[in-house]
Order: structure tokens, then sequence, then C-alpha cells
């Protein structure tokens, strides 16, 4: 299956599954889950979970349902989450702190635990050279060394609006493979690159509509 | 027509809608815009644009397009973004202190404007009493009473997820009625109260499916 075929809104679904069956796991309980069970944790017919999951591939049994661990261990393989993402920050300001600081003291175990800020790279020249959360902050013209060096998976952009789509395409050119951006713009970025945006503005005026 | 029956998707347009317009304001140029210009930058369809836009009034005319600066007034009236939209803050943590920030610091004439940080909430008592960008940190049983005194249309929770639905109740009980969380939990909430979500984790665990 060509993954760039396969809906967002699906994926959406796959990582919210993830969720409930990693909250199972810490339950001690049945060993199976029902498509039923699940989309009723998850907000979404029985039968959109099994067409979700069908996609991918044939875990369920009829009658039966889904050997919860092992639906678990197959969606976080389809999503790469069974191993280390490494992702660089770009720009240390309040929001990028935030986000590092909450990335990398992830308690072991929760879903955030598998992304790793690796690379931090700002454009002040007072805090290049400096160290925070154990990385040292670099310049954005450092960007393909460390890529060459370490691999870098995601970037997650906190620059400000004016700087955003040079900096998406530093992170184009140096072969960063998918962005999440904070700035308040529209990128445009190759078809093969996947942008998801984080922008509390639109939130905030998408929320006003219904106060009345 | 009832807030509620319009679809998500639909105002997530209009505030696209009307970005597009703000900026456009900025530029010396036509005084109308057509549905196509108009879908096109926002990337959607001209009939779509005109359906959305036709929910709520006769704005465009046939052959000629819609007035830019009229449609901007009622975009921004609709949305409620010709007001001030009060906000209170749960949670002064490294994202709280971010968020108040860049909001309480918004330049004049850009949209995120229109927003006031007017309450912090926080439960550490080391942080009740302090001043943060102007604003004095309560705790969250000040609520009412501030609730009473100033009012306040939306809340943003940056609480730790053990402590999300229970500042969630708070809110709805005082009356709040749309809240922004970036906890990553969901909540439960009467169906007159709105919630969005804003996940980091979740947006990184669906950008990773696409990574090869």
């Amino acid at each position: 299956m060509r993954r760039f075929r396969v809906p967002d809104v699906v994926i959406r679904r796959l990582v919210i599954y993830l969720r409930i069956l990693n909250e199972m796991e810490l339950e001690t309980g049945p060993h199976y889950i029902s498509s039923q069970e699940l989309g009723q944790r998850a907000g979404v017919s029985p039968a959109q979970v099994r067409k979700d999951l069908a996609s991918f591939g044939e875990f369920g049994k009829q009658g039966v349902g889904y050997e919860a661990h092992n639906l678990r261990e197959e969606l976080r393989s389809i999503l790469n989450q069974d191993r280390p993402i490494k992702v660089a920050i770009f720009g240390l300001g309040e929001l990028g702190r935030a986000l590092t600081r909450y990335l990398n003291r992830c308690p072991h175990g929760e879903e955030c635990d598998v992304f790793h800020i690796t690379a931090i790279f700002d454009s002040d020249p007072r805090k290049i050279g400096q160290t925070f959360e154990g990385v040292q902050v670099s310049p954005p013209d450092a960007l393909p060394a460390k890529m060459e060096r370490e691999g870098l998976d995601i970037a997650i952009m906190t620059v400000p609006a004016s700087a955003a789509q040079m900096v998406a395409d530093l992170c184009v050119q140096a072969g960063i493979q998918a962005l999440l951006n904070f700035a308040p713009v529209k990128l445009f970025v190759p078809d093969n690159v996947r942008v998801h945006y984080s922008d509390v503005t639109l939130e905030l005026q998408q929320l006003s509509f219904y106060l009345s």
C-alpha cells in the first residue's frame, strides 16, 4: 500500500486506536478487544474500525475481535512508533523551549517517549553554542552536516511567520520528510514532504464562532 | 441559522477566507475578489466558496464577486472577531507562559490581536498571587468570582493530563463556552460547550506514519 494514498483521517484514527490499546496495556483485563469496543472508545462505528484496520492487513478474528497486544504492536509498526524518531526544533523561543522540555522529559512508556529532540537550530548568535536540555543550539546552516551525521526525521518549526518558508526550504533541501509548523502561515513544499499545522490563533478563531 | 448546525470544516474555511481578506487589506489592489480567486488562495473550489458563504447571507454579486472589505467585515462579525475575546489560561507552565506572551504581545491589527489573556489560573501556591505579563495568577477556585466580575469567553488548558477533566468541569460549571485543550486527553463536556484539541504528540505520531 502506498503510504501517501491513505487518507489523513484514517491515520489520525489509527493513532487514536493505538492510544486506546496503550491504555489497555495498563489495565488487567481482556486480551481481546472487539471492533465494537474499540469503536466506542474512539467515537467511531465498529464498521469504520474494521475498514480502517483491514487496509493494513488481517488482524482480527471473526466473533472474537482483535488480540489487543498484537494489534498494538502492529499499529506501532505501521505508525513507525517502534523505533526512536529524531526531531529537530527550529526556533528556540518560549514555545521551542516548552516543546523541547515536554518531549525530552516524556516519561518512559508514554506515547511521546519515542520522540527525541536531537537538534536545535536558532539564528540568534546569543543562543548558538549554548546547550538547552542537553542539546547544543546550532545555526540553521549547520543542518546539512547534522543531517548527514545523525539523520533527522521530523522538524518542529517555532520560528516567526516571516522566516517559516525559508526554514521549510532548508529542511526540504536537507531531506527532512515531515514538518510540524507552529507559525501561522501556509508552507509550500514538494509532494513527498508532509506538513502538519498547529495554529493556536486559528483554533481560537474557530472557537469564537460558537460564543453567544 | 443555528450555530451548532454548521459543520466544523465550514467554520475552518471561513477563518481561512478571513485570513486571505486580511492579507488583501494590506495590498493595494482590486476591491472585488471572485469566488475563483478566493478558492484558489484557500485551496478549495469556487463552488465551495460560494456554498460556504451563501449559508450566512448574500454577499457576492453575479459576475463581479465579493467586495473584499465588506466581506471581511461580515466574516469578522460572523466569527465574533469584531470584539475583544477574553481568554483564561489554566496552568502556567512553560506552554502556558509561551501562549500568554504570544497572545498578549500580538501586534495590533494581526489576527491574534482580538484575544486577551485576562485571567491565569494555577494550583501551585508558589505561583498564586504572582503577576505574569500583567495578569495576576489565581487559584482555580477563584474562577466563579473572576467569571462574574469580568466574564471569560475561552479557556486554554495547559494542565497535566491527570488534571484536565477536573479543570474542564470547573470551566463548564462557571459557564465558559469554549475550551482549547493542550493536554493529551479526551474531555467530556455538555453539548453546548465546544472543545478543540491541540495535541503535539498526536501530530507527531501522525507525521511518523509518512517516514520511510
